[in-house]
């Protein structure tokens, strides 16, 4: 089997143009399947407060209101996908952008309203790999932003680790997956503090050993949650750290295992 | 050689969900290969005041400078064409939405300031139908969105008659390719305020007539012309009017012939 490496990149790539740049132009030369996911920076908040629009927030959580909705689909999959598409051409890359919606390639389900209702918020259903594997077996890289759809004609807004290891594991019968979560930090560190104390192996059990001692924080739980779920569904590597770790063969990462 | 149906619609069909929901339903059945194209409607003037940012006009046409490029992508790469694409699944018509930096599928050259600079808008240069035809030979439908891409890094805005005139061109040497633009009149007309008034057929010896004795309005002529360019360069056939014109056969339409 062929390996397929996905690449998520976050905030902090996104809201500098000079690191965009420097990431695209590295991201193009890598051989091989591959795809980038992207999350969405600032540029959402700031759109919203340029619009008079509110951020409605429920315990640290946003709340995605149809405004809401409009603006993500707007910065998301307009102004952030169509530029990052629009250089990857220019390095050669050639690209097409997606959301869950293009090629029906994830379809999700709004969440159900229990304690809080999220609003227009998707958690993945079913993720078809047809439309985009036929791109990567013509050597086009797609480009995900993170939006969703009902498959009954309502996008949907979703995170964009999951969808990063949901596409991990839609490929993995067909792919050696490889996942990447591209972040500020170089890795999973044993104190936050201190960005060179990082831990670069973490499996199940060490895992569970890491949240009893307090070392791993309540904002990396998610991130490596999604890591854990793709690991037990066959993807075959998960790693992350700074987007160096693409490129530098000496750098150093957070590798999960099984 | 298949015919290849390139169908374009305007704001009028945009701007009325209850419209584009309908038109939809029914461009789906459409059997064969087909594309879509999409122009932007009132949303981004709407979006542009939101944004107290301001609308500049010479002589009747938009400057699109940096803030409305950016307010453009938004609204037509991300809200209207993430739309369509989710709602042209809900009935089951397989799309992906493309600008033409995905699939590097329209490069532009941004327009020489001669006596106006009209900032980020792209003229046409090199239509590039790979990917494009990829999809359509998978049975998936594209639905494209008036941006361009200068093939190093910038996006530009383009007329979206255009792009779908150029589309046409660029497949007519694989397809039979029929260029349908759908607008708010069933056609051109012999007087501008009788809707019946439809002039069913038009080519170069009675359109030059139709100018000399000032029945075609100057609105007309970009929409026109680019028909007669599309005629030109081997497209088959190319047709003015209502939506109506591709689902009922009794419907009255202006076609463009040599």
């Amino acid at each position: 089997m062929k390996t397929l490496k996905i690449i998520k990149i976050g905030g902090n790539v996104i809201d500098e143009d000079q690191a965009l740049q420097e990431f695209l132009a590295k991201f193009s030369k890598i051989k091989g399947p591959k795809l980038l996911v992207h999350g969405g920076g600032k540029l959402a908040t700031k759109l919203a407060n340029q619009m008079g629009i509110e951020v409605k927030m429920t315990n640290g959580r946003r709340i995605t209101d149809a405004n809401t909705l409009d603006i993500i689909t707007m910065v998301y999959a307009g102004k952030i996908n169509k530029n990052i598409v629009a250089r990857l051409q220019s390095v050669d890359c050639n690209s097409v952008g997606f959301s869950g919606a293009d090629g029906n390639s994830i379809v999700s389900v709004k969440r159900p309203v229990k304690d809080v209702d999220f609003g227009y918020v998707g958690d993945v259903e079913k993720v078809h790999t047809e439309t985009l594997d036929i791109l990567l077996k013509n050597g086009i890289t797609p480009v995900f932003c993170a939006i969703t759809h009902d498959k009954k004609g309502q996008l949907l807004n979703t995170n964009a680790d999951t969808i990063a290891s949901e596409l991990a594991i839609g490929f993995a019968n067909q792919y050696k997956t490889e996942l990447y979560y591209c972040f500020e930090k170089k890795g999973v560190l044993k104190d936050v503090n201190n960005d060179n104390s990082v831990i670069e192996l973490i499996n199940t059990k060490t895992f569970q050993a890491l949240i009893d001692e307090g070392i791993i924080s309540e904002g990396m739980l998610p991130k490596i949650d999604n890591c854990f779920h793709a690991i037990a569904n066959n993807v075959e590597k998960v790693c992350i750290g700074k987007t160096e770790m693409l490129f530098d063969a000496d750098s150093i990462f957070t590798t999960i295992e099984k």
